[in-house]
């Protein structure tokens, strides 16, 4: 990667054509690039290397706040959304169904074989794959809170994509925790957000507005969403992170419930938050110029050291003399 | 996690059943427990931290070899794969195959819509996927040694499965480098087999055995397959990490060409290498006994200290004595 695939002319300018200017630059820099599966991008080492920055620097402060790293399952069987489906409005149905497990060879041709009794999708966002593991670890308020953090792909099936921004499959961080009571869950989703805003702020160098979106554009299922909003250079505001303050709603659909101090049994009181592979493209948006890709220096995986070459008299000149 | 939960009697004894024993140490230890979803497991954050132990470490050796790390698509079109069938015999097919793109409530069921006119299958491995890329990125000599490593979850349809051994999904590395002759890919595979070895050595202290592999255990579609093999307890080996030699058989299935120093058209010569979750469940069954589970100290992502608690006299004595 050298800096002139980097940085030459961008055509559109901003001016011109914000959107195209956009695809332009991370054409230019060899960032990503659109794959032959619709909807999912190619992340080449210069955009994947910000991406590892920004897992570096986000998973120490989640680690600092108290959460430990863990995997869970890709797939969710289909009974889990029914749950949802049944008690949430608005709930969410474009994603990739996994029907059969095996490819047949039928008189040279593959066909999919081996069909699911249960068909199973690929997670969108696991707040119902973790819960259910929640649903066993939690027994008593001894084991809260309970605080997760998961660093994976996910999937929605998109019908309109742009690199970064809205891809069918991309890479994010979930946190998903769970507590005793009301008012520590809503400090853990505060505590989040500000994170979140901290991260933009210092580290990716964004202006950033933080506060709480509209009952339409909550996260079906939660009682509050809170998102980090982030201006671009052409006005617009992008969504950048979102903490969910989701009530008792999770741990009723999948009994997350717990013995209190007064050995009652309460339901657990959750949160989840992420950011993702958006960043990046709030990066460009945010600092990069007509002439290609421009980075904050804390976050550019390479710095580039321009060196003048000046003739001798002048070099001799200038540059014995002090500043 | 305490040490006492780690380190208590585990019944079976390894003499007794060595399998259950395998599967009573990890449940004591909470590094991982099954899931809901056939064959795949939920990796508990002791588990999880031991794989990031492992990344941290391996991705450092990645880079200083010269290898770039990037992101590709989880899925793979069916098309990639019919061409694969028709030239590589073996070709296995348990997999999990996408072929819809929505769920849809019908009636209060949810039921599969969408239908894809051409299936997706969830990547077993990325040959294909990437080389499809490098068929792209190489143009000429120049563009060669492509070294590309990728930190990703992949998924086999498998019948009988063992935790971190043998699951349906599992988190791996996989290196792909494309070269501009037979002995610089050779030369590459070994390199990546030796550093294999020196890694589960040096870091996790097992005895390792490298060879190749009999043609019937061959990656499919490979020349050479070579692999590390370590000595387990009950005197079994476990194939811990391969490196293969694929030869010019991939670049000709995906076009993968480039110009030669002497302006010809040349296919180019491609390896590929990895290692997976499969390591912890080697580095249990190599250090672990009856107690449960037992770490080399370099991988243990937290270390116990024995505060030995002595009377008054017998501590000045014995602790003031020179050794």
């Amino acid at each position: 990667m050298t800096a002139k695939k980097i940085r030459t002319a961008i055509s559109p300018t901003r001016e011109e054509n914000f959107s195209d200017w956009y695809q332009a630059v991370i054409k230019g820099a060899e960032m990503a690039e659109n794959s032959v599966v619709r909807g999912c991008m190619v992340i080449r080492p210069w955009g994947f290397g910000l991406w590892e920055n920004i897992q570096k620097v986000l998973d120490k402060r989640i680690k600092a706040t108290g959460h430990e790293n863990a995997y869970f399952p890709l797939l969710i069987p289909k009974s889990f959304f029914q749950k949802e489906a049944d008690h949430i409005e608005g709930f969410a149905t474009e994603c990739a169904v996994v029907t059969h497990t095996r490819l047949e060879n039928q008189d040279g041709t593959l066909v999919p074989a081996g069909k699911l009794e249960e068909e199973y999708i690929i997670r969108p966002t696991s707040e119902m794959i973790i819960g259910e593991s929640f649903s066993k670890w939690v027994q008593s308020y001894r084991d809260l809170p309970l605080k997760i953090n998961q660093w994976a792909n996910v999937m929605r099936w998109e019908m309109r994509t742009r690199m970064f921004l809205r891809t069918s499959e991309f890479l994010w961080q979930e946190g998903h925790t769970a507590h005793e009571t009301e008012k520590e869950a809503r400090e853990e989703t505060e505590t989040m957000l500000q994170e979140y805003k901290k991260f933009l702020e210092s580290y990716l160098a964004m202006p950033v507005l933080e506060g709480e979106k509209t009952p339409e554009e909550r996260f079906p299922g939660g009682d509050n969403t809170y998102s980090v909003e982030v201006m671009m250079q052409d006005k617009k505001a992008l969504q950048a992170g979102t903490s969910h303050y989701l009530g008792q709603n999770f741990s009723k659909s999948l009994d997350i419930t717990f013995q209190t101090r007064d050995e009652k049994e309460e339901f657990a009181y959750t949160t989840s938050w992420g950011v993702s592979t958006r960043l990046i493209g709030g990066l460009i948006m945010t600092h990069s110029d007509d002439d290609g890709l421009v980075l904050p220096p804390k976050i550019a995986p390479k710095h580039i050291v321009i060196m003048p070459f000046l003739s001798k008299k002048i070099a001799t000149q200038k540059l014995t003399q002090p500043y």
